[in-house]
């Protein structure tokens, strides 16, 4: 691998084209291959067990891109199996989690923070980990909010109905005086204003997909692969049902999807992987 | 196989327990063996290769299972994999569409029939092409309620959120006077009253849980196959998340999931099928 080599985003849907979009207008050189394993999608309400093998599974396809970065955009896969792609495969990979994190820490003086997300996601209990690490002062509330992706992924991003299920998930929280929250899953930026009219205009909202796309410029600068060569198109990946991509891809994207191709993944067995499925 | 071997239901999740629930209660004395495909839940939004191959990729598990007689409870496996999984399979299969057709036309005098399933199951033209064979002067109205699905899993039976939904879907159909409408997928019995609210009393809803299990029961007899031997309690078997599975069961059955096994259902390679993939 080198500069000019692709940089691998990887998310169960669409929802990880917010990421895409961050990275895409920070490091508009880069060329960018975009992964999403639709036939498997959604991911967050699965087990632990399940995401990392659908997660791991795609390590052959990243191998043959010849990428010199992957981006794991879902959370859900970034929360259970990022150590894993990491262990497993030969190009470096960052994750949402860190750089989400490192976000909310530097936004909050004094909390609370709130933390939503899919089950599998907060059942992971990486974010209540990492930020308890840096600052065990700050209460956290975390909340599972299922119907969020299924909502956006109907498009249903202004509707009353999304409104009601936001007050369903989030209206306990208002006597709670959140400072900050982070909306840990790739959808929920889409229904963001919802979001914050159930909370209220002093909640701070954080995403993930800015701070991703600075974590992976920096990396890049470190290391002298910053692609300087005229901008090329994005290709995208799907393993089911391409024209709903494109039409969904729409509401996250600006632009057209041009390059899209549909692959099977294939399945993966067990022993072939270090420390998976222990 | 005989009379003594079970009958297995198939269902990409829980919805199928609609049909066990009337398998159950009609043919009481029947072993049954449920297998919900929870990894790769939910069917109705993919394309139909892929649900063809999710389909046929069960049937290892039910070759070893010595089943009598194999129920296709989901809709959208019903309506894309029926007839591939029949020349495929030692077992005789029976699917839900054509008794819920069945039972609509025995209900409906003039119409028009609203038809309310999953995108797939909309979009594979079953319903509308034996409706319009039987009855082509009757209008039909096909809807595609994609929402349901999620919701239902959730428990959003009864909450004003769904209704919100169903007005969404369904209340275009108030100046349609509809006569009847079916509920082709087995997750709608479980918002049936939210529908019916939307509708209006004067529509009759009609659903193909019932008229399945009167179907089994009639092959069953003419093939000197029905269990005569002291009731045997029911096998449950998941590809992913059997916890999610028990809480969820709840809403369909009146009974406690008591046996429940997670099992994997291996990838399996195309040319070993007859006419699949074609």
């Amino acid at each position: 691998m080198n500069a000019e080599s692709p940089i691998g985003l990887f998310d169960s849907g669409v929802g990880g084209l917010t990421v895409f979009r961050e990275v895409s207008r920070i490091l508009p050189r880069e060329r960018l291959i975009y992964l999403a394993d639709t036939a498997r999608v959604p991911y967050g309400n699965r087990s632990k067990e399940t995401i990392i093998r659908y997660t791991l599974e795609t390590i052959p396809f990243w191998e043959e891109q010849n990428i010199k970065l992957l981006i794991v955009a879902c959370h859900t896969a970034s929360s259970h199996a990022l150590t894993l792609l990491q262990e497993n495969l030969s190009i470096p990979v960052i994750g949402v989690i860190q750089s989400g994190v490192q976000k909310i820490l530097a936004t909050t003086t004094r909390g609370p923070i709130g933390i939503f997300a899919t089950k599998s996601t907060i059942e992971s209990g990486v974010y209540q980990t990492a930020i308890s690490a840096e600052r065990p002062d700050i209460q956290l509330f975390s909340v599972e909010c299922p119907l969020f992706v299924p909502l956006v992924e109907e498009g249903f991003l202004n509707h009353p109905a999304t409104t009601l299920i936001a007050e369903h998930y989030l209206q306990h929280l208002q006597d709670q005086h959140l400072e900050t929250a982070l909306l840990a899953c790739t959808h929920y930026p889409l229904i963001r204003l919802v979001i914050q009219s159930v909370l209220g205009s002093s909640v701070a909202l954080i995403e993930s997909a800015e701070p991703t796309a600075i974590a992976a410029k920096t990396y890049l600068e470190k290391n002298n692969l910053l692609n300087t060569s005229f901008p090329s198109n994005p290709e995208f990946y799907v393993t089911d049902a391409p024209e709903k991509f494109v039409k969904l891809a729409k509401y996250f994207l600006s632009q057209e999807v041009f390059s899209l191709k549909k692959i099977r993944i294939q399945e993966m067995i067990a022993p072939c992987l270090k420390n998976a499925f222990s």
